[in-house]
């Protein structure tokens, strides 16, 4: 198997455009608006499932571009996803990325309420926030079934949701209990997901959002 | 759909249980010393694919545990996979896990000597490092490349490789290039892997070693 001769400043756009190959080869058709985020996310995975399942609210990516634009923040359930996500650009619109999953009053209340850290850090982040905030989760189910209930008992209202979480566990129903709300979101449904693809989604609103420097 | 109920504490056990039963479904049988690695990427990514894929050099996993043991430091092309690596057991055996893509230098060097950013965090590894190393690679083919030419020159040689690269452009060619090597490794054949994946393959080691607390 021989080497490809690519400049490094060239790897993503030839990445993108085998992508693009390989989609009109599965005679896959995305939706423009949806185009970018959906090819972010099988280049970051190089899982072509998601061309079919990635599903999107109606006007979700123009939702969460006027989100961003307007400065709202970003939490997300893992680590990881927070140190995936382009915080320099989102910061040139008065965001931040926050993630409670390490605070020890987290792991406290999860142990005193017999729930996942990550339930516990969605309502921490319910009562901590102070703008409108774009919940980008992905590895916890029992996150999103939090920010269900919250939404169920009228305690709190995500701005938006990015419902990736991965695994076997309830991850597929938790899925669909957002996807029968009306908060806008962007769900991949399934089992597949992950906290780099919770950070591709957003970094592709991102990148498409970016000032030219 | 139905949510399950199932603890806290008993998720991941029951993730685990899940993925065995569809792994006995698909008459997948794997070696008893790579199973627990293999699973956790399972687990870590949704993809049985990686069943098929998982490539282990004779005798890696001992190997790898040896090195972790007697504290080798994990050396990753990403900030999300050193995100993603348990750095409190890591540090017991008195390993630490370092990332230098962030330095100001990589990305220096890398436009002097038209790299990308990953090669030119390698070549500084190599320098820097003075014990031992485990390079998990989750994301750029041209670290696993450079690995393997600092190799050939005879200017270098990795103690161990973790080669999950994800994507599109020579992430298959180097890790099959890695694999022509009598370096021990751990590569997933193919296009898929990740930070997600690169993370999930050191953890897996690291629980199996973990002392009981």
């Amino acid at each position: 198997m021989n080497l490809e001769r690519v400049l490094p400043a060239e790897i993503e756009q030839r990445s993108f455009e085998i992508i693009e190959e390989e989609l009109a080869k599965r005679k896959i058709v995305l939706p423009e608006e949806e185009k970018p985020i959906t090819k972010r996310v099988i280049h970051t995975s190089a899982d072509f499932d998601y061309a079919e399942t990635m599903t999107y609210s109606d006007h979700a990516v123009d939702q969460i571009k006027d989100l961003i634009l307007s400065g709202a923040d970003i939490v997300t359930d893992t680590n990881m996803a927070l140190a995936g996500i382009n915080k320099k650009i989102l910061a040139e619109f008065g965001g931040e990325v926050r993630c409670f999953m390490a605070e020890p009053e987290i792991a406290k209340r999860a142990a005193e309420q017999g729930c996942t850290r990550a339930a516990a850090s969605m309502e921490w982040a319910a009562k901590e926030l102070t703008k409108p905030a774009i919940f980008a989760i992905g590895n916890a189910p029992t996150a999103l079934i939090s920010l269900y209930d919250m939404l169920e008992e009228g305690t709190y209202r995500p701005a938006f949701v990015i419902g990736v979480p991965v695994g076997f566990v309830n991850v597929e129903a938790a899925k669909e209990l957002i996807l029968t709300t009306d908060i806008p979101c962007i769900v991949n449904r399934g089992r597949k997901g992950g906290s780099n693809v919770a950070a591709a989604i957003v970094n592709a609103v991102l990148y498409q959002l970016q000032r030219p420097s």
